[in-house]
C-alpha cells in the first residue's frame, strides 16, 4: 500500500508542480510585511491562505488573538496526527532599489523563482499544500490527520502565539510536525534544524546631562558613553570571549547524540562563510567542532545596535546626552528567558549602571528542541536522502531563533524540518529566490516524510 | 582729548544704535551657513559686509585661499594698530520647527533681538562696526589704525584660515585686538576669554565582516563593538577619569595668574549649570577650583558620537559590519595637535585596534592664549567694568576650541575679548537671542577698550 501512495504522489507533483508555482504567485502578490501592515491588512493574506487550504478540502478557521490573525486547518481523520506549521507573514523587502525586480511581483528566471516570502516562507506554505494535496486521496489509508497552524507575527518576534499555543494546546498536540524550514547546502545535502534558540532583546539606555552639551565642558559633565562602554566591555573581550557566567544559567547539555550530529556537518561551510564575509578568523580563533559547539550548542550574546550623540557626515561637538545599545541573546534549552532578564538587570547593577532604562523589544521566549531519535525526525531524514540524493544534515539547535519551543516542549509535538531554500536563497535580503529544482524536491519530501512516518507509527502501534 | 573722545563717541552710541540694529537685520537675512553653503553663496555675505565696512570708511578687499571668501579692510593710519577678528558665517538653523521665528529674519521682542547669529557673530561685528564709527572722527587724534578680518569658515573649524594668516602675517601684526567673543554673565559680568583650546577630531572605524550579518553567528563572527568599546574604556573611566596619559603630551604650565584668574569666576555658575543640565555632580565629583582647573586649563577628550549596527525603533538582530566612534580632543597651550594626532595612532596600535581606519575631520589647530598682562586685556577690563558696572570676569583659556593660536600666537598679536552675547543667548541653537541692553554696551565697550589702549599706548611709547 505505501509503495503505491508513495509512486501516486510522486507522479501527481511531477505532472502538477507548475500549478503550485502559480499558487505560489498568488500568495507573493499579497503584501504580508507584518512590520508594516495593519492587523485587518494582514487579514487579506490569512484570507488567502485561508481559502487555499479550503480549496485543497481542509476545514479552516481564521484566528484572532489580539495581533495579526493566525490561520487553522484540519484535514483527514487520523488516528495518527502530523502538525504543520508555517507563517504567512514576511520581512519587509527594503531597500526596494536592491531588488531587480518588484517583490511583490512572483517572477520566473533562469530555473529560479523570485519574491519576497518565496523561502521564508510562502514557498514552504505552497510546496506542503502540494505534497498534501498528492495524499489527500488516500490519508484515509494511511491513517493520518494533518493539522496546520499558519501564523502572521513570525517576521515580528510572534508576540501573540504563546496566547494562540495557550488555548489550542490540546489541539496542538500530535505525533510528529513539521516546522517552518529547512534549505539545501552547498553540497546539496537538506539541512534540518532539530531546535531553535529563545531570544531576549533589550535596549539600555544610559542618560547624561539633560540635554546634548557643547563638549568643550567635557572634563565636567558626564558623557553617559563612558559607563556604557565600559559596561558593554565586561561582557566580551575584543576578541569575542564571553566573561560573564550568567548567560550559562540553566543551560542544559543535548547530550552526545547532539555532538554525532555535528560531526557530520561539512565543515567546509564554515570556511565558505569567512570567504563570504571577508574575515580572517572566527571569535578566539574557533574552528572546526569547537566552532560548531559554540555556533549550535551555546547561548549567544550581541550587539545588534550602538549610538550616541552626532553620528551624521563630518563633526559636531557635543557631549551626549544619551547612549544606548542594543543587545539580543539567544538562550539554548534549559534557559529561562525571564531569568535570564532578572540576570541581566542584576548585572546592570552590579556594573554601576542600576539607573540605566532597560526596554524589552518583542517577545521574550526560550530555547526549542527536538530529539533526534523522534520518529519524525528519522522519517523525514531517511526520506530526504532518497529525494536529495545525499543524507542531509541535522542541526540540533539552529544558530537563529524561533518561537520553536511552545509546539516542540510546551505541547510536546516532536518536529522535524524540510524546506524549500537554499545556501543563497537571500531569506530577508533583497531578490529572496528559491530555485524550481529544491521547491519540487521539497513536495516530494514532505510527502514521503509524511507516508514514512505513517508507516513507522502503524509499526509502533500495531 | 580722550575725555572728550569718549564722551563724543559715548553719545554717537546712544544716539545712533538703532541704526545699528538695522544694520543687523540685513547681515542676519543673508544666509551665511558655511557647512551648507558653497562659497560662491558665501560671496553675498561676504560682499554685504565689505560694502557695511566700505560705507564705514575702511579700505576694503574680498579674498580667496581657495574656501569661502575672507573680507579684510583698514581704517586710519596708525601709529597704534588695533586687530578686530570676526567671522560672518553661522551654525546651520536646524532643527527648523524649535525657532519661534524665522532665524534669517532679525526679530525684536520684550528687548531682544532673535535669528541666527546675532550673537555669533554677527552681533559683535555690528556692535564693533558701531563703535569704530563713533571713533572714525578722531582715529587720527587718537593715533589708531584699525585692521578688520572678518572670515566666513569659523563654525566649520576655518580651514583655509592658516593659509590666509600665512599670507598675511605682517598685515596681521598689531599691538592689540578682539578675538571675535565675550559675554555677559548671570551676575552681569562681561566674560573675556583670553584663550582657546585647540582641536583634534578624530573618527575611529573599526570593520568585522564586509556586511551586517544575521546575529545568529555571533558566537563565530567578529562584532567590531567589542572591539572599539574595549579601546574606549582604556581612554576614560566609567567616571569621567582620563586614564591615558599622552593626552597631556606637551602642555604647558600658564602659571599662577592664570589660577588667580580662575579665583576670581563665580563658582555658582558651575552649580547653576549643574542644576540647568539635570546632573546631580561632575566627573569625579569634581568642584570648586579643581572643576576650574579641569574645565580651562586641561586638555579634554569626548565621544561627540558613536555607532553600530541598528539604530532604529525596536530590534533588528544583526553583528555590525562597522563600528565607530568620534572623538574630539581639545589641546590646550604647549600642545601640538598634530603630535597629539600620532600618539593617538600610536595609542590605537598598542590597543589593537591598529587596522582601524581614521579620519581626521575638519582643521587641526593647537590652542592660543594672550597673558593677562597685556595692554590690550588691561584696558578692555578696565572699561568693562565702567559699562558693565560690574569687574569682568577673565578666563585664561576658554574650554571651547578656535583659531585664536593663528593670530595671537603665530602672528603675535595680543587678542582681548567683547562681545553682545549673554548666558541665555543660545549660540548654535534655536532661538539664538541678544538684549538689546548687551548690544549697546559692547558697542561702548569696544570703543571705550580702543580709546584706553591708545591711551595706554601713548604712555608707554612716548
Amino acid at each position: 500500500m505505501f509503495e503505491e501512495v508513495e509512486s501516486k504522489a510522486l507522479s501527481f507533483i511531477e505532472s502538477r508542480y507548475r500549478e503550485y508555482i502559480r499558487v505560489l504567485g498568488e500568495l507573493v502578490a499579497v503584501d504580508t510585511v507584518s512590520a508594516q501592515r495593519s492587523s485587518s491588512e494582514m487579514m487579506k493574506g490569512a484570507q488567502l491562505v485561508s481559502s487555499i487550504l479550503s480549496n485543497a478540502g481542509f476545514r479552516t478557521e481564521v484566528k484572532n488573538y489580539g495581533g495579526h490573525p493566525i490561520v487553522v486547518g484540519e484535514l483527514g481523520d487520523g488516528p495518527i496526527t502530523v502538525l504543520i506549521y508555517n507563517h504567512y507573514d514576511v520581512q519587509p523587502p527594503e531597500p526596494l532599489e536592491l531588488w531587480d525586480s518588484n517583490p511583490f511581483e512572483l517572477v520566473e528566471r533562469d530555473g529560479k523563482l523570485y519574491g519576497r516570502g518565496v523561502a521564508d516562507n510562502k514557498g514552504n506554505i505552497v510546496a506542503r499544500l502540494a505534497a498534501v494535496e498528492a495524499l489527500a486521496p488516500y490519508l484515509d489509508e494511511l491513517g493520518v490527520k494533518i493539522k496546520w497552524i499558519i501564523e502572521g507575527e513570525e517576521e515580528i518576534g510572534s508576540p501573540t502565539l504563546p496566547k494562540a499555543v495557550e488555548e489550542l494546546r490540546d489541539w496542538l498536540k500530535a505525533d510528529g510536525g513539521f516546522w517552518e524550514t529547512g534549505y539545501v547546502s552547498r553540497k546539496g545535502r537538506l539541512i534540518i534544524p532539530l531546535g531553535f534558540k529563545g531570544m531576549l532583546y533589550v535596549e539600555v539606555i544610559v542618560r547624561g546631562a539633560n540635554r546634548d552639551v557643547h563638549s568643550g565642558s567635557a572634563p565636567l559633565v558626564p558623557n553617559p558613553v563612558w559607563r556604557l562602554v565600559k559596561f558593554l566591555s565586561s561582557i566580551k573581550d575584543e576578541d569575542g570571549r564571553i566573561l560573564v557566567d550568567w548567560l550559562y544559567d540553566g543551560m542544559i547539555d543535548l547530550g552526545p547524540e547532539a555532538v554525532e550530529l555535528l560531526k557530520d556537518i561539512d565543515i567546509e561551510d564554515l570556511e565558505e562563510m569567512k570567504k563570504q564575509l571577508g574575515i580572517e578568523r572566527f571569535n578566539m580563533g574557533l574552528e572546526g567542532l569547537e566552532a560548531l559547539k559554540h555556533l549550535y550548542l551555546m547561548p549567544s550574546i550581541n550587539v545588534s545596535g550602538l549610538y550616541a550623540g552626532y553620528i551624521g557626515k563630518g563633526s559636531k561637538t557635543v557631549i551626549p546626552s544619551i547612549a544606548g545599545a542594543k543587545i539580543d541573546i539567544r538562550p539554548v534549552p534549559g534557559q529561562d528567558p525571564e531569568r535570564l532578564f532578572k540576570l541581566f538587570k542584576k548585572f546592570l547593577e552590579e556594573k554601576g549602571l542600576g539607573d540605566a532604562e532597560v526596554i524589552v523589544h518583542g517577545a521574550m521566549y526560550p530555547a526549542g528542541y527536538t530529539k533526534p531519535s523522534e520518529d519524525i525526525v528519522k522519517a523525514s531524514a531517511e526520506t530526504a536522502e532518497r529525494v536529495y540524493g545525499i543524507r542531509p544534515q541535522l542541526i540540533p539547535l539552529s544558530a537563529g531563533s524561533g518561537p520553536y519551543y511552545y509546539i516542540a516542549n510546551y505541547v510536546g509535538t516532536p518536529l522535524t524540518g524540510a524546506g524549500v531554500g537554499h545556501y543563497d536563497s537571500r531569506v530577508h535580503a533583497p531578490n529572496e529566490n528559491i530555485r524550481i529544482e529544491d521547491f519540487v524536491k521539497s513536495m516530494k519530501h514532505v510527502a514521503l516524510t509524511i507516508i514514512e512516518f505513517a508507516k513507522m507509527k502503524r509499526k509502533t502501534t500495531g
